[in-house]
């Protein structure tokens, strides 16, 4: 059953970024506090290479450089808002603060009809997971910053969410949040 | 008279980059050869805060940070378009490429009325400037670079505009390219 839900897109090559909370880079780059809440959420871009690093570019660069259109930004942005719109509240259900999480993006083509797609997987290996209580760190955080406790982390994320057994070993990289059902 | 022309505006917390042609801190991140003309002149952002380095952002850092409107930086980016077309006109005539330039802007109130005015000089010291036939530099990278020949270089764009005499000494940082008849 599972193929079936497998669909080739072409890949745009951008990272973008979801923030509600500062931390990370974002910290760093123009001096925000890890913690404060943003005014609003805000979207980043990266464009996708590994040997440059995946630098931050603006909506100038990607429409300059031809990597999404116009059109296709806007489809972008609000497809990110819509996602951090449905994460934030799934987490927000279990005690989680969505602090920030990074997409990619696919076009899927369908006939002659074209639309932007989320592309990969998000785990918290690509969000910032804190816990809304005590502001704990349940993210590759843990790992980036050799805080230890990466398996239990992921593995409450997922009690949290319902979607792991307790005793069930934590297999790839890290549980998928958006599971099929005879997974 | 020259006091007259001097205007206090609201400072716009913005550093705007044109660029026609890659260099700099554009080649080195998006990894395009310095001297590629770019697809379309790009207009970057850059937060100013000398501690952090002023960092790139994008409208969505400025948005969200309220460092300026979306109507603004609509108008910010109008601004830096007509002053790329006309500077890259004025130095095409002496024979110069102009590869970039950063811009600063203001607001400027009348009455009830704002309106976003260019503020700080425009010099080479803020411009890239290449002779059109050998792309010999002309402009601040000669000292960045350690190439000297920086005072020949500089009077040699101020001779080729005809705004200064060949035996005057350049006086400040630079030669001021928009000059007021009086000086």
């Amino acid at each position: 059953m599972r193929e079936q839900l497998i669909r080739e897109v072409e890949i745009i090559p951008l990272e973008v970024v979801v923030r509600n909370v500062a931390a990370g880079s974002l910290s760093q780059r123009l001096g925000i506090p890890e913690g404060e809440v943003l005014p609003r959420s805000i979207i980043e871009f990266y464009y996708k290479k590994d040997e440059l690093d995946d630098p931050m570019v603006s909506e100038e660069h990607i429409t300059a450089f031809g990597w999404a259109s116009p059109p296709e930004i806007d489809d972008i942005m609000s497809l990110a808002v819509r996602i951090n719109d449905f994460l934030s509240g799934l987490f927000l259900g279990v005690g989680i603060r969505l602090v920030d999480f990074k997409i990619e993006l696919g076009r899927l083509f369908e006939g002659d009809m074209m639309r932007i797609v989320l592309a990969d997987e998000i785990s918290p290996d690509s969000c910032r997971l804190w816990d809304i209580k005590t502001d704990e760190k349940m993210d590759k955080d843990r790992f980036r910053r050799d805080m230890g406790g990466l398996l239990e982390a992921y593995r409450e994320v997922a009690n949290r969410l319902g979607i792991m057994n307790e005793n069930e070993p934590v297999r790839g990289k890290g549980p998928v949040l958006v599971s099929s059902n005879d997974d």
